[in-house]
């Protein structure tokens, strides 16, 4: 598959991926390489991803505990120890291996650490693919608030091969496909019905095509200020739902793609009630992920502390909250303001 | 005094400061404007700050504890919270108005906060008026290693009110000194002989000289891999030195002036013997810089704790230790091997 150019970086696919890495090694002279795996990805991705690696530099593997619980700024600051202590400096690089978390956390470790060094980031999860593998953003979560601590940082360059995604539960699989939904709401009639007809049968198409449409809209707008916008379709009550489940007691943690599955099908409903999106396909989409990913279990008596989670969304400015909308499939509408009430009705709509 | 051009914000300097922040105000909405203090310049500083500030936004102090023991992630976590209680959002301005450990700090956490908000510097002391305005470091310590976390990010505006400089205490304004001397001996005999002869007296011209120098440097290499070094004059063995009595229980902690006082003169003997720096400023320079900072009580059963702080230096490339000497004012060497041997002799010739 052919290499996406992104902002300051290249996202290589496949074989062409080693091919790269090895290229690059060759031509940047680095003191130590520090691979940054989990429990998983050390025992399932790293055995392949090394036989592949061609250096002669020292190679440090750091693993952590896999889980968003862990995606923090203490285990930020034991990361930075580590580094210091393994005697990391400026010219070392940082290849974080593994899901979101791990890409998402390294970069920014790497991207803070003696203020910066380079990184590499290999995603091993189809979130992580088709999500974080372009667009700069790095962080951790600060509590329960997703993201809120972190910076716009390019690795050197995103290495995609497939083959890790045999590694991963079907889960994780389901849970990335949520942005394939998503990229294809907001973008591409094509790509959102052969994930709706043919499911994953086509991954590599899907990948790739997910990759480069996201690539577009970062390209236009690197700073979130407007296009990128449309990248946050099902993530206003999505995030919310998600952050909620994770701090509740008596909710059960979400994967991201869960989260998300119920906030495109509420977002849908509020999407034909303001612009007229198709109501047949606000009930097909809605049944479409709810059999997919299973029906989020949210009551009534959870609304409030919902409509809370949303009022500390990053993408909220002067306390408003911001929705991306649509009139159809990739005819999107950002800025818009929903009133309280049918936030609720949809979440109503959701669980009927 | 003439507004000074860096990389991507301008310095401005007494009424005209205030002026242009008053415009940038006027011109930029905001949602919330933090300041951030500590309690020296809440009481000190604040009440003229804000006489001068012109604006209809909603204006939220944030206090710290003052000092450099406070610059860490810890502190930075508090920071976080207290923006995100407050409502900050992307909108969101920070001024940071104090010292360095203020806009060092104030900076990285704006950096960070929901991957960056802007962020004003209103250096207070001396030392981060002619050291800190300019070259968009931000960054805090980790356990004793300074500045070990943090970014390259630079502030909308640099405002520099000289009046400040009355609220600070003698010890402070003579560590800012140091780098005053740094700048004269690295690229202007004109400003060191100024600084040398003539102490304070003509303090304007000092500052705006300096910052004018560091902002030179920094823009001709933005990222300390050439040019850049030189302001590191000083710093290898100092911030060596620094660190160690920071964290040694039996060392009273220095300011940053009193380290780089050591170091300076160290360097300059280090570079007499390697580069022929002549004799008679170094001696000169000794006894100037333990006239001004007094003597460094550092003795023979601390020098390898202070070699195993310098292996621990930023600017350390595969374990090398880089150092800066000067063949004469204003002639420097970057990338220059030093034996440990001859350090140590500099050590026993600052002690003697």
């Amino acid at each position: 598959m052919k290499s996406i150019q992104s902002t300051s970086c290249q996202v290589h696919f496949q074989e062409n991926a080693y091919k790269q890495l090895n290229n690059y090694l060759a031509n940047n002279t680095h003191s130590i390489i520090f691979i940054l795996v989990d429990e998983n990805t050390n025992e399932h991705c790293y055995p392949k991803f090394i036989a592949e690696m061609e250096t002669n530099a020292t190679i440090e593997v750091i693993e952590i505990e896999s889980g968003e619980v862990n995606k923090n700024l203490d285990t930020c600051t034991g990361l930075w120890n580590v580094l210091t202590e393994l005697g990391a400096d400026r010219k070392s690089l940082m290849i974080n291996l593994g899901g979101g978390v791990i890409t998402d956390m390294g970069g920014f470790v790497a991207s803070c650490y003696k203020r910066g060094i380079n990184f590499i980031n290999v995603p091993t999860t189809l979130l992580s693919m088709v999500d974080a593998s372009v667009g700069g953003k790095t962080g951790v979560d600060l509590g329960v608030l997703k993201n809120q601590i972190g910076m716009f940082s390019d690795p050197e360059m995103v290495l995609i091969d497939i083959d890790f995604l045999k590694t991963v539960t079907p889960l994780e699989i389901i849970s990335g496909t949520a942005e394939i939904i998503k990229h294809g709401l907001i973008y591409d009639l094509d790509l959102y019905n052969d994930v709706r007809n043919n499911n994953l049968k086509n991954v590599e198409y899907l990948i790739h095509r997910s990759v480069e449409i996201k690539n577009e809209v970062v390209l236009a707008d690197q700073k979130e200020s407007s296009l990128r916008k449309i990248l946050n379709y099902g993530h206003t009550i999505g995030h919310a739902v998600e952050s909620y489940f994770l701090e509740s007691d008596h909710k059960k943690t979400l994967t991201h793609g869960q989260a998300i599955s119920l906030g495109m099908a509420t977002e849908a409903y509020i999407s034909n009630k303001l612009f007229g999106f198709p109501k047949e396909l606000v009930n097909d989409l809605k049944s479409y992920l709810i059999d997919l990913f299973g029906k989020v279990g949210i009551e009534k008596e959870d609304y409030d502390a919902v409509l809370d989670y949303m009022k500390h969304d990053k993408k909220n400015v002067s306390g408003q909250i911001n929705f991306v909308l649509l009139e159809d499939i990739s005819k999107y509408k950002i800025d818009c303001k929903v009133e309280t009430e049918l936030v609720l009705e949809s979440l109503d709509f959701y669980r009927n």
